[in-house]
């Protein structure tokens, strides 16, 4: 899979500091503005969650049309922003394709809000 | 502390809850979302990561605007998105409106983020 877990900017790994360690940079701030927008969106958080809570790790997009209620248009929409957004990834298999996902992603965004840190 | 009980794929552990625990409900999404959506802006991000870096924990809104490179306009709207999502708080005086950031809503949307609860 070609898609990379860790955010990068060109070359340089961008710094995850949480907020209250020191003020963003403009251009960490603008990556990670990014993957936040990915989450903020209720059918996107539901398909993530439903992505998330998979036993085996991963899921079928075949499956994930019929829990969310809505169109396969839409579901495969939404997808398609979760995973430019690097918070899942995909693998085609013949005609369908497997998602799950990128807990590194998840990770940095979540350690962005710890106070604690 | 009842843990939810973690993704594998064969032996390896890898990810994640709450987000695995349950897929989340249409009204929780809706809700979360609304606060992710605060945090999906590279200005508001900054923003929040400033009044979080405050050693004495809150700061006028006249301190934020030059640090930000923003108009004084442009910087009230963010702040005003940021409150109404919860992320930060708020008090007059005189003036000058302080604000400081409400470490309970940035623990809610950590935690869905967590892989470790």
């Amino acid at each position: 899979m070609a898609k990379p877990t860790a955010m990068t900017l060109g070359e340089e790994q961008i710094c995850c500091a949480p907020l209250v360690a020191a003020p963003l940079a403009q251009p960490d701030a603008a990556e990670l503005a990014r993957g936040f927008h990915a989450l903020a969106d209720p059918a996107r958080l539901r398909l993530l969650s439903l992505i998330a809570a998979q036993a085996q790790g991963e899921v079928c997009a075949c499956e994930l049309v019929e829990p969310l209620g809505k169109s396969q248009p839409t579901v495969s929409h939404h997808l398609k922003v979760l995973y430019e957004a690097g918070l899942v990834d995909r693998e085609k298999r013949g005609t369908w394709v497997w998602y799950r996902v990128v807990p590194e992603r998840l990770a940095t965004l979540r350690d962005l809000l710890d106070p604690t840190r």
